[in-house]
């Protein structure tokens, strides 16, 4: 990885230089996180716009020479990325928002991007198989990277995981171990299994590689706004790796020279779980666990491992942090797919509905353009759905009864 | 529509031809369904390959000088179509199976394409609303484009259908109605409705533009085989007009000069709802109703209304039918998964599921090139993914009780 200089350990007292052998994991030397840096000069050296423009490829791996993979690594199975932005007037009173809908990824998520990577990474590393511990979209995209690659996953859940959620694992051929106890339990039980079994470990806490397939959405939205960055970027936070990945690859563009500015970062956490946003307020490093009281349950992390690169993406990019409710979260969901035809679960929808806040409390001006990424598709979660959408029209068979019950419910047809 | 020359009635005695406006619906002398028929010389004389390949749209409107739409309309909102067509060897026995993933569209299924043309249509003709009776794909991906395209949208549905079903649509604002009754009361209702006011009708019984938006996954596969065309193409079967679109497809490409031959279709229907194979068999044109007795919800249609296209596309074809169990449906739902990644409703892999089938009974040979379309993604219906997948294994959290569970299940981690 020509292009690759080392993952820099993120404690500023520590600075770290780490070789990038494909299965690094923390710092070896105060066990922080790393973060992969690159050499932009021998990048500017070597790719344009114009080159990345002529690229065929419909998938984040035209992005290839920004990732930190070996030139010969050969391209994912499945065709991950390059999910559509789509641009509207007026919704949220905003002149010029921009929806990038990256629930149009294979197994419906975001987490396509570094599960996918993740699976590159782990063939580079000689790994036959890869393993994680979650009940969410980390598991499900690693399950379906891996099954299109001909890689084992080991997937470990607590017990009390919804069956529904084991669905899309089990199709894949995971193997899924529901483990008796809680979170923790299901997380320590893979860790030992990792160590044991040498497993390439799908774990954005401690796999570096993991924020760099996250932060190719960012080079998507620079390419398909013709290389202008926008004002804002909404995006919705739980561990912080998804908003530190949207920082990074703009960050890589600004650096490349390919946009000329940096936007600024709106991070929105649900006020039942905001541990990041507490942190960023009382202007500490130091993260506080909390509970985690939201039915968005992609973010709903209390104890996030990736807070730090987050927080300082926050600093970085002058960026503001907005909190909204469950009820704000599904209210947003439905104005987003009734105003765009983009279905969003509940996490998904979550940076939308933090923007609609700010741009309500004026921290946002209606003249600024604005990217809100919608993180996971809605059919992941159908029953927070309908908790949002109300119920039908109920009618018999009759057109007078049918005009009642239009007019009852305020609806009149054109 | 210069390219457009007629809708001609498929009633070979009847035969009018009728002036393309955009809200046809039945032959107006004999009440059979129209077929849209083009100027392939004109075609010849405006579009090569080239000019095709050369499009940055990625989407199906990269076709719209074969869509049957003015000029001058602009494309859909949402970026529908363009879906990845994934090289596979190996997989059912043989040595290169393609798998086109129509489950990556908007709102989950091929139906996107079709609703997506209708609302142009609609726009065409001058109309806000628009309208189907419908439980399934066709519902929500209709409410998906209506909302996205700033349309209204009226949906009927009889009362049994699963509320579940109904979140994506309620998401998208369609004015939902629970019509006291089955489905042909909710059917009648909304024809009734269309009638009085005016609304544009996204109905595959009498809509003939509708088959031509399915059309476009043929075209796609035409070119993303470097045009050359496949041997066969394993569709899964219910109304008729999913496989008749990929007919109408490749024939469209076929007169062009495009594609120097035609693939045989695999007609692949549920084993317990095949009135299209019987009169295939039968070798009539009467197709007579059958019960709807399969899990496979959305080829579950036992009075198809695009029997008798279907039927036409199989014969020119020189094609092939094959009925499958829910069980197999159910296994072959697993075996995608495991093989590639793809994660499809059990209609969506009923086309896969025959496909093993007629390999197994050495239908098709090992070294043909076989297409199969995944007509709709796994998470419109988990429920029956579940039953599919089996269970997780349970363990303690400890190590070497792991390893007895392991054992036990024949896992042999490494």
């Amino acid at each position: 990885m020509r292009h690759v200089k080392y993952a820099l350990c993120i404690n500023k007292a520590c600075g770290l230089q780490v070789e990038p052998k494909p299965d690094i994991t923390l710092c070896p030397k105060c066990g922080e996180v790393l973060d992969i840096t690159y050499d932009y000069e021998y990048l500017k050296s070597t790719i344009t716009r114009e080159q990345i423009e002529a690229s065929t490829d419909n998938s984040f791996w035209r992005y290839k020479p920004f990732l930190p993979v070996e030139e010969t690594s050969e391209a994912p199975a499945l065709r991950v990325g390059w999910s559509p932005l789509y641009e509207k007037h007026g919704i949220l009173g905003l002149d010029t928002l921009y929806i990038k809908d990256d629930g149009q990824n294979p197994t419906g998520s975001l987490k396509d991007r570094p599960s996918a990577l993740c699976v590159v990474k782990a063939k580079e590393a000689g790994r036959t198989s890869v393993a994680c511990a979650s009940t969410g979209n980390a598991a499900s995209s690693l399950a379906g990277s891996a099954a299109a690659a001909g890689l084992s996953a080991y997937i470990f859940v607590p017990e009390r995981a919804p069956k529904g959620k084991l669905a899309q694992l089990l199709v894949f051929g995971a193997n899924v171990v529901s483990v008796q106890g809680d979170y923790q339990a299901a997380f320590r039980l893979s860790d030992m299994a990792i160590q044991k079994w040498g497993w390439y470990s799908r774990n954005a806490a401690i796999n570096p590689y993991l924020m760099e397939g996250k932060k190719t959405v960012a080079l998507e939205i620079c390419e398909q706004l013709n290389w202008q960055a926008p004002d804002w970027v909404a995006v919705s936070v739980g561990d912080g790796c998804s908003i530190a990945g949207v920082w990074k690859g703009f960050y890589d563009f600004y650096q490349m020279g390919f946009i000329d500015k940096l936007p600024r970062l709106l991070s929105v956490q649900a006020a039942g779980c905001y541990p990041v946003h507490k942190a960023f307020r009382a202007g500490t490093e130091e993260i506080v666990p909390m509970s985690e009281d939201t039915l968005a349950d992609s973010i709903a992390v209390g104890v996030p491992r990736n807070g730090l690169k987050s927080l300082r993406a926050l600093e970085a990019s002058n960026g503001l942090a907005v909190e909204v409710s469950d009820e704000e979260i599904l209210a947003a969901m439905c104005e987003l797919g009734r105003s765009t035809g983009v279905f969003g679960e509940p996490a998904g929808v979550t940076g939308f509905a933090g923007l609609k806040k700010a741009v309500e409390q004026g921290l946002i001006r209606k003249d600024e353009k604005v990217v809100t990424i919608i993180t996971g598709n809605g059919l992941k979660d159908t029953a927070n759905a309908l908790k949002a959408a109300g119920e039908p029209i109920s009618s018999p068979p009759d057109m007078d009864r049918l005009l009642v019950e239009f007019e009852k419910r305020g609806v009149k047809p054109e």
